[in-house]
């Protein structure tokens, strides 16, 4: 079963990301693609058991902030998809129908919920009383996207977590989208590690039949970005299309005001594995390892049946720390193939174990980012979990320190160019980000086939000068990048 | 929002149970069908917070037992489908197709998944070294029914979890579908208190494709059966379809043996609120009930603060033992109407606190199955834990006493129309299981309404005799019963 992991990697992460990636999620067992369905993932279980601690952290933080679970419909009636105009007209082209099933009613694979959501707020909500409901639902959504595939990053199924919320107020509405950015902080940041900048999206690019949205944008090694968890201000517009009101406290009927946060686990699996990863393969945060610690048995057939009972008993002790720990006692691998094994599926700590070690009562403890190995007495076994959090505090300052100098302030074409092609983001003063900038964005694609991302959500950025490209006064600090 | 449930049930469980249960999932906020798609059900945040619950226990017990998570594409190629002969017949009738997506392949949405892991086995599997490969996920399957469907109990989607299993030698397949049996009997009825009868069901009732099928057959309160998780032998059937091979340990290249084991969450729901209910609502067992202990306050405007305040002191301590607790605060609902509500929604425990209780040091403790009120001193609340066990023991105790006198042993068809009449299920000795005994099964739909459920998994029962319907001696005992 391991044979391909056994290859190795044979590119660097820094020379050839894509390639690099592709392999590691092949050979390190993540996913298999040779099931041949165009944007659909065969998700193998080192990757599952990740995306399930992934899952935990980011549904307990949900719940924390007074998010509830629901399970809804796979499949959406056309009548509600189309309700609200712009919705419909955005994800058309993307929608998997299903054959007539004789029950007159034209069936969608759900894109995303909105429209299941908003009708049942109607149902469920009926004064101010009930507000805010704050709902959420794990599980896959299809888009019949026909562009490139790719699995993890872009795919024709994917699995997340969906938010709908309803308040009372817009003001509350907009506490949320900046509770949602502090939820992207708090989990995928803190806790998988990953930096991201929040982007407000230009008025072009924002979800169908949002007022706007905030997008999570993440470096790749390569430079290029890719957007995680999004959050949307629906505002009135989904209400409004299902007549989704409720009584405020003067007892007048008013049109919800509702939100959408998308945290797509798949999709930031794939942020975790090229943020972290290195020339060995994966390096997973000790927080979300599904192994956190390997434990390698070094025995001959004289030996074999004491080290894997003190194998075992290490085992035991680490489990009663709630250590996920394994022990490989596999016969037919040497010990050189399994830590090349581990390495490559980025266990966070190897314990190897031999007659040496026992006598002196210690371990060999290597660590899968600096790759060093040091002695560990037995009776310092506690300090794992410890270890365990400085581990993932290296990996996120390491990943925080890759995107501290990826923003280049340019003021002309020249400096938007050079930074694009050095993999960074530029900044610059625009035009516009409503309708009025979108002639000059297309000039940006053109010219630099980079993409305007937005104006930056988590600070108010004052614009100066005149836009490069149109030459009217600047209202947006804008930033310019490639995109996945 | 509540203005439902503040309805009551106006029926009794045991004078019209089908009644009983409509209301009980509407009024409980369960599920809503406004949604009005047939067969899809909108599961609400009382019921997914429930299933959660169920969802951690079965992949807590499966895990332990060697099973690994994994996500499969909700989508099947026809060409996959259709490379079993019985599984494609059995399930062709049963799926939704998707319209033309342009890329050549006619894609299902999953009724089930061995078409998918089989195929995978075969590249995951090498040798025997590579087995057993033990693997589930969780999600959603879709068949086209066509006959009536019930909230929870029958639909087009339902949220199971699905055990694909692959093995080098039929007797450890066959060991496996009795670990299923005991996955079944160590979470359904030993944590959610649900009682199950293992059925090996006839030839022409197992599942399309395998070689045998053990059904979990479990009583509704109205003496029906519903059929809960079943396993599945599928011997070599799959594996040859898609030619899924491994070295054995002579190097020599052998079919798989496979087993499926499917756990329909939101279905034994269905049984875990019909089990335990009475004729004031839900009760859902401690172990996983969303909220263990509720909190009512009683006050009035001049203590309400003070109340308060010693209602959360008391939330604190029971969430410092872990223990679900929520404090209705409500001020637009009367105490009486919250014990209503919550009664009605199946919590365990209610806890009644006002100035009286305060000023003696102690609380009100209301026990949701028996009815009992107590005084309890806060000192005490520590016992809760202790209760909570106790509540489980009593729930199962008593569904377990419900099913006790419910087989009867028949040697007449007077004696088998009087048993099934009155709830009950007849136990006969029959000629067949496999096909030479369908005529007489069929003999048995019509002349009692009641299907030929199997013989009993967990022993090997001796037939005697004749078979009452053909004459022929008798080859097996076999269990006859109304279903659903």
């Amino acid at each position: 079963m391991e044979k391909k992991s056994e290859e190795g990697i044979t590119v660097k992460k820094q020379e050839n990301f894509s390639e690099w990636f592709t392999q590691v999620i092949d050979k390190g067992e993540l996913v298999d693609l040779r099931l041949d369905i165009k944007g659909f993932t065969v998700i193998r279980p080192w990757a599952a058991l990740v995306m399930e601690n992934m899952f935990n952290y980011l549904e307990k933080e949900l719940q924390k902030k007074g998010h509830k679970p629901t399970f809804m419909p796979s499949v959406i009636p056309k009548e509600n998809l189309k309700k609200e105009s712009e919705h419909i007209k955005g994800f058309t082209p993307e929608v998997f129908w299903l054959k007539d099933t004789g029950d007159n009613k034209e069936l969608a694979l759900r894109p995303t919920s909105e429209t299941i959501y908003t009708p049942m707020f109607k149902f469920w909500v009926r004064s101010y009383r009930d507000l805010p409901l704050k709902l959420y639902q794990r599980g896959s959504v299809f888009r019949l996207d026909t562009k490139a595939t790719r699995p993890l990053i872009r795919g024709r199924e994917f699995i997340w977590i969906e938010c709908h919320d309803a308040f009372s107020t817009k003001e509350e509405a907009e506490a949320q989208v900046q509770e949602d950015i502090d939820t992207t902080e708090k989990v995928m940041h803190q806790i998988y590690g990953v930096p991201f900048l929040p982007m407000k999206r230009p008025d072009w690019d924002k979800f169908a039949g949002a007022e706007y949205t905030v997008g999570s944008d993440c470096f790749m090694p390569d430079g290029k970005l890719i957007q995680q968890p999004s959050t949307h201000l629906m505002g009135q517009k989904f209400s409004r299309a299902f007549d989704a009101t409720f009584k405020n406290k003067e007892e007048k009927e008013e049109y919800l005001w509702t939100t959408a946060y998308g945290p797509a686990v798949s999709r930031i699996l794939a942020s975790v594995i090229a943020t972290h990863g290195d020339d060995s393969g994966m390096i997973f945060p000790y927080a979300i390892a599904p192994v956190q610690v390997i434990i390698v048995p070094i025995f001959n057939a004289e030996n074999k049946e004491y080290v894997l009972k003190k194998s075992k008993e290490i085992l035991n002790e680490l489990e009663k720390m709630e250590i996920k720990t394994e022990i490989d006692e596999r016969e037919y691998k040497r010990p050189g193939e399994k830590y090349h094994i581990w390495e490559l599926k980025g266990v966070p700590f190897r314990i190897e174990l031999g007659d040496k070690e026992i006598k002196n009562k210690e371990i060999v403890l290597f660590t899968r980012d600096t790759k060093k190995k040091e002695k560990l007495k037995l009776i310092d076994l506690k300090k794992i979990p410890k270890l365990g959090e400085q581990f993932d505090k290296r990996l996120k300052e390491k990943a925080d320190k890759f995107i501290e100098d990826k923003i280049v302030n340019c003021s002309n074409k020249k400096e938007i160019k050079q930074a694009l092609s050095s993999g960074k983001l530029a900044k610059i003063n625009f035009c516009s980000t409503d309708k009025n900038g979108v002639a000059c964005a297309e000039i940006v694609e053109k010219e630099f086939s980079g993409d305007v991302r937005g104006t930056l959500a988590s600070k108010n950025e004052k614009a100066t000068g005149n836009c490069l490209f149109c030459g009217k006064p600047a209202t947006k600090v804008i930033y310019i990048g490639k995109s996945y």
